[in-house]
């Protein structure tokens, strides 16, 4: 089957690094982006250079030393701010101005004071100021997921007749369940005239938990970008996890999709960016998470060493993490047990190992893990 | 609109307490139970009393205290597991025993290595031995997520014949896409002839970021009943997060559900979890990590600052949480920073303002964010 090659939108530098505490100096920027660019997303927006003197030289850096990933930098539908962006990436070998204004009745009427028909105006001129910098425009209808979606049709076919390459559906609030933000990409694939002329760009926040599974339910209604984070960083709640949508598409062939990550760099990219960044990834978050392969409880680890893929829909190494660990705390079972102390050089028969058990979960009861010396002076006592 | 009751079904205490470093004593479960009694769930999975004499305890212990709430203890469909269980839920006012057996190909060939119809023989047999001591019988199909649907139904059938009052779907592996597992979840509603006599429970983990998602597909497919656990604690990268779930449906009301939790506890209970079971919870968590609902890109906190639904579909108040948050960062605009002088006591007119705001920029290009002391020593300048 061929597959749809779904466009990795990185935004760890710009709507990552906006997050209180997550500021990175220039150099810790382009090392981030140079590992970016290994790990194969196709697209890094790599900051908002009217924002900042530090964010301008940092898009500048990163515009001369990425080679094969576009490089986009972020402006509001004002000229100047698109200027600004222009000029940053002048060095860029893939440049991509990312524009926009939004399109929800509470922006357009609380932030903006103005009304749906000047908004549509102001989105146009925005692209056709960029597009005389560069081809590649992409447009963000801010609140996308909360604009009425006749209105918003009608300014995205507006901006791609004014040179628009990607069209980016933000759901800024996080607000979308999965089916309604599917159905609004559909309804722009099918009421759009013009839409064959874009890429439809996903663009989800997680403030109820749902940005990763709204932005497959994107792509699964026509769209073919993904805007997303590392460790799911950003404002408020976060973005799109990056490591998750890769993963889904890659489990779930079936869907037709691909993407083009190098899955075993996930692990130790997100390492960094948690690093570098200061904000740690809790231990059970998916893919990335110190316990993401952790067995812990009696029935799994049993099931587990009879064929890990009975509890295991990723091998471990396929994205870059430590192998799969059979932690001994009170709820395992004996075949863990044994499987443990084997691993340690130590081999009992089946009935040593029941009387070993008791003396195991007297020990588990009283600490939150058994480790390799509890093991050995459980063995020591009965060898 | 009359909407639906979805019962919350925590099994924070039994499925996050077997991660591994999570284990709690008897004194910190029965603390947490009745916690989480006060925030309103309708069931508390409080421990699986075969697997340790520690685990026992704290079942037999949380029976007496528990008033409202159902306590419910884990089993294998082993005739001395459901005993025990029994045994365990004696003082309980609602008691019920969860037992079950895994029934996809995974489970029934690698680790039982039998076959479907005595699978299905011993998954009735084992609502039968619960039903001589309680009334209340939830049975687990476990793999379910990977079970062909019409071996499922059929198993979901005999076991509600046996007695089962509530089944549950488990998405074991954390496999299913949202579609998918709506589509089973109203596979069994339209083929399981006595499903009216029970009531379908979800059951999913976060391995590729989707049991948030999934629960509510399978909520909107049917289902009545969701098995979570506080900040998405449990095996591997965990559970569904009953914040998040809770929070969707209420944000949602059209979809016609309502939960029964007191919300303003939400991040009170979050917190009490992570630190008795010494699980941080990321701060881009939704709902209950330390930044959902702070604002620091200029865009956003213009945009807030005019009206705070530009940007929050959640007034923090309503879970429980510290006010929203005006954070000051590179990125933060001329209207965030006057705000933020303006809290602290100091008022400038607008040409002042955007003299001080390329000193403030100055200032946070250099640091992470800028803080009170900060903005007093830039004031000073001034005044």
């Amino acid at each position: 089957m061929k597959s749809d090659k779904i466009f990795i939108f990185d935004t760890t530098l710009r709507d990552g690094e906006q997050v209180p505490g997550c500021k990175l100096n220039t150099k810790e920027k382009l090392e981030l982006a140079l590992e970016l660019e290994n790990l194969g997303v196709d697209v890094i927006e790599a900051g908002f250079p009217i924002s900042s003197p530090g964010d301008f030289l940092s898009v500048t850096e990163i515009s001369k030393v990425v080679k094969q990933a576009t490089v986009c930098a972020l402006s509001r539908a004002v000229e100047k701010d698109i200027e600004v962006a222009a000029d940053a990436l002048k060095g860029a070998r893939r440049p991509r101005i990312h524009t926009g204004i939004g399109t929800s009745d509470f922006h357009i009427k609380s932030k903006f004071k103005s009304n749906r028909k000047e908004i549509k105006e102001r989105a146009v001129q925005s692209v056709k100021w960029a597009k005389n910098f560069v081809d590649d425009v992409e447009f963000y209808a801010e609140d996308a997921g909360r604009t009425e979606n006749e209105y918003l049709a009608s300014v995205i076919e507006a901006v791609i007749q004014a040179g628009a390459t990607v069209v980016n559906i933000p759901d800024t609030t996080g607000y979308c369940l999965p089916h309604q933000y599917g159905e609004k990409i559909a309804y722009l694939v099918n009421h759009v005239d013009n839409i064959d002329k874009a890429i439809i760009s996903c663009h989800c926040h997680n403030d109820l938990g749902l940005a990763t599974a709204n932005s497959i339910a994107g792509v699964i209604a026509g769209a073919r970008q993904i805007e997303c984070t590392l460790n799911g960083l950003g404002e408020r709640a976060g973005n799109t996890a990056l490591e998750e949508v890769v993963m889904i598409l890659r489990q779930h062939a079936h869907l037709g999709f691909s993407t083009g990550i190098n899955t075993q760099r996930l692990n130790p990219v997100s390492r960094m960016v948690a690093e570098i960044m200061r904000m740690p990834v809790q231990p059970n978050k998916a893919i990335v998470g110190a316990n993401a392969f952790s067995h812990s409880s009696g029935i799994h680890q049993d099931g587990f060493l009879k064929d890990a893929l009975t509890y295991e829909i990723i091998n471990p190494d396929e994205v870059g993490a430590d192998g799969s660990k059979i932690v001994l705390t009170a709820r395992s079972g004996r075949s863990a047990l044994a499987h443990r102390l084997h691993k340690i050089g130590y081999d009992f028969t089946r009935n040593e190992i029941d009387v070993l058990y008791t003396e195991f979960l007297r020990m588990a009861d009283t600490k939150k893990e058994v480790g390799e010396e509890d093991l050995h002076r459980l063995a020591r006592v009965r060898v």
